[in-house]
């Protein structure tokens, strides 16, 4: 079969390699389509060597269909599955704690170990869910990041009737935004490209450009003078760090996406003063995939949207290579089989 | 009656005035005894002369007895009683939204308005609240900053069996540690200033001093390897900070009750990686009042360590410039009547 390796600094190889016949517990997949994520990015310009080497199959937001299965595993073939791509260890203070998704030795299938950009992909019988009936598995390749979203939502605690402030339209702020609004929220999505506030517009988003409003006197307005319930900060920037503080209201919750790589500063006064929580969000349990099935089988999530590219496997290169370059594409897919 | 004024960088006037007749909804509460606190200090040193002005009378942890009632008010002469100094205004977006205690226009009684260190004080009946029989007025003036501790632990959620670290050994950390311990907590308090870690250690708590100890390592090792469940923040430092996100176990609480006047450096990645939980606690509620109030009085606050000195009100300067100069102090207590 044929597989795309990770060599180095923007370079892939497709090679050909043996299946990997599940052993007992495991479940092969036939990969159907497979979307290219930030990490995957940050991966491709070579920041992540230290962690996945030279010589890596990546991809980790996988749709597909069973070819075979280990011993003690009871899945039909041919069943369609996305694949929720966590191997925790079950036995650090996290797994103990009923939190394998954040486990202290986690796994993460794709990054950790070789992943869905190959043609079969041999995994974990827990890390499969099944996708019901008529799913489109090319929309199903969103279920990953869609169950990032969810796991945001249900992290931030998002009730009917509240205001939500996003900040940040990439792909995750736009599905934060999408299930926010499923769950009865009023959104406004925070943004300074004009091309992704379009976007947001045009998913029936109320926007806002910080460059060119004063985000907290325009949510404040929005909100009657109360500020935003709950906030997602997914910029990763000290001007999105200083907003969730200024725009949130009074006991409002600021759910933590962004991944920080430097320590911003935060007002902390604030929290004290308006009893603000910020709440950690990372990857997904396994109630968040069964929620990004349902809503993606409902069309709840606007998939031709999020989905601005399709490529082979062959192409893979150049799928990435798109994402680096093209500045309106939102999800690129690497469809394998 | 006698009142005392603050009347500018750290002096005091002591002078008769008649004494104020409740109104309608209002009680006359004499003065038993006063504590002074660390927002008093702040005061006393004119670093809120902007908010207090040059004639102001201070004082906000009370106990009493009520001398009168105004229209409408149904307590009876002579009663015991401790008073929560909170006037909230009753129509902005924290009042509708039940949390009145952190009302966007909250007057803080003893600051915005005269306090008391004067021996007749008339408050909102809405303030008061009795104390039950045989209770000590002298440990009753402890009823304010155990209500904030009462409410800090009652934010942080914290259950029995549960590791608690808390960070800062002065009057409030050591109260939020006899409350945590109360609730079934196993507390570590972290304090770099021996004589503090000398009271900790005597009121029976587990300690360390990071200034000697890796207090990541000695956390780590005595939570078996899981960090603390809850961190108490009242340091108001950067080194504070840093621990706070270091220490916590995953999906660890940490309560924000220092108030931090800078805006520190704050390690959100590690909000993402293991989904902490920062919860900042203002002040108190009803609640937390009566819970203080009946903690009190089933001496599960050890109100002996706690209060370090008694002035009249005549030497309320002596009394100030005492918790001014003397590291061993931790609560004065001014006796009013």
């Amino acid at each position: 079969m044929k597989a795309a390796f990770y060599t180095g600094h923007k370079t892939f190889e497709i090679r050909d390699i043996p299946r990997q016949p599940p052993k007992a517990g495991e479940v092969e997949v036939r990969v159907a389509y497979n979307g290219i994520c930030g990490t995957d990015m940050h991966a491709y310009h070579g920041a992540m060597d230290a962690r996945i080497g030279h010589n890596r199959v990546l991809g980790h937001e996988t749709s597909g269909t069973i070819a075979s299965v280990g011993d003690g595993v009871d899945l039909p073939m041919g069943a369609a599955v996305a694949i929720r791509p966590l191997a925790p260890c079950g036995d650090c203070p996290a797994c103990n704690a009923g939190l394998a998704h954040i486990c202290h030795r986690l796994k993460f299938l794709g990054l950790d170990t070789d992943g869905a950009l190959q043609e079969y992909w041999t995994v974990p019988a827990h890390a499969v869910h099944r996708l019901p009936e008529g799913a489109s598995l090319e929309h199903a390749a969103l279920t990953e990041p869609v169950a990032v979203a969810c796991h945001d939502v249900r992290r931030g605690r998002v009730r009917a009737g509240e205001d939500v402030l996003v900040i940040g339209g990439g792909p995750i702020g736009l599905l934060i935004a999408m299930v926010a609004r499923e769950a009865g929220a009023k959104v406004i999505l925070s943004e300074v490209n004009p091309h992704r506030l379009g976007v947001a517009q045009a998913l029936g988003f109320a926007t806002l450009n910080p460059r060119e409003t004063d985000p907290v006197a325009h949510v404040t307005d929005a909100t009657g003078g109360k500020g935003a319930d709950v906030v997602f900060e997914v910029s990763g920037t000290q001007a999105g760090t200083d907003l969730m503080t200024d725009v949130a209201a009074s006991r409002g919750r600021i759910v933590m996406v962004a991944i920080h790589t430097t320590r911003p500063q935060v007002d902390l006064f604030r929290f004290f003063w308006r009893e603000l929580e910020l709440i950690g969000a990372r990857v997904y349990e396994p109630e968040d995939f069964d929620a990004a099935i349902d809503l993606l089988a409902r069309g709840v999530i606007d998939a031709k949207t999020m989905i601005t590219g399709i490529r082979p496997l062959e192409e893979v290169s150049l799928a990435f290579a798109d994402l680096d370059t093209d500045g309106h594409a939102m999800k690129t897919l690497v469809q394998v089989g």
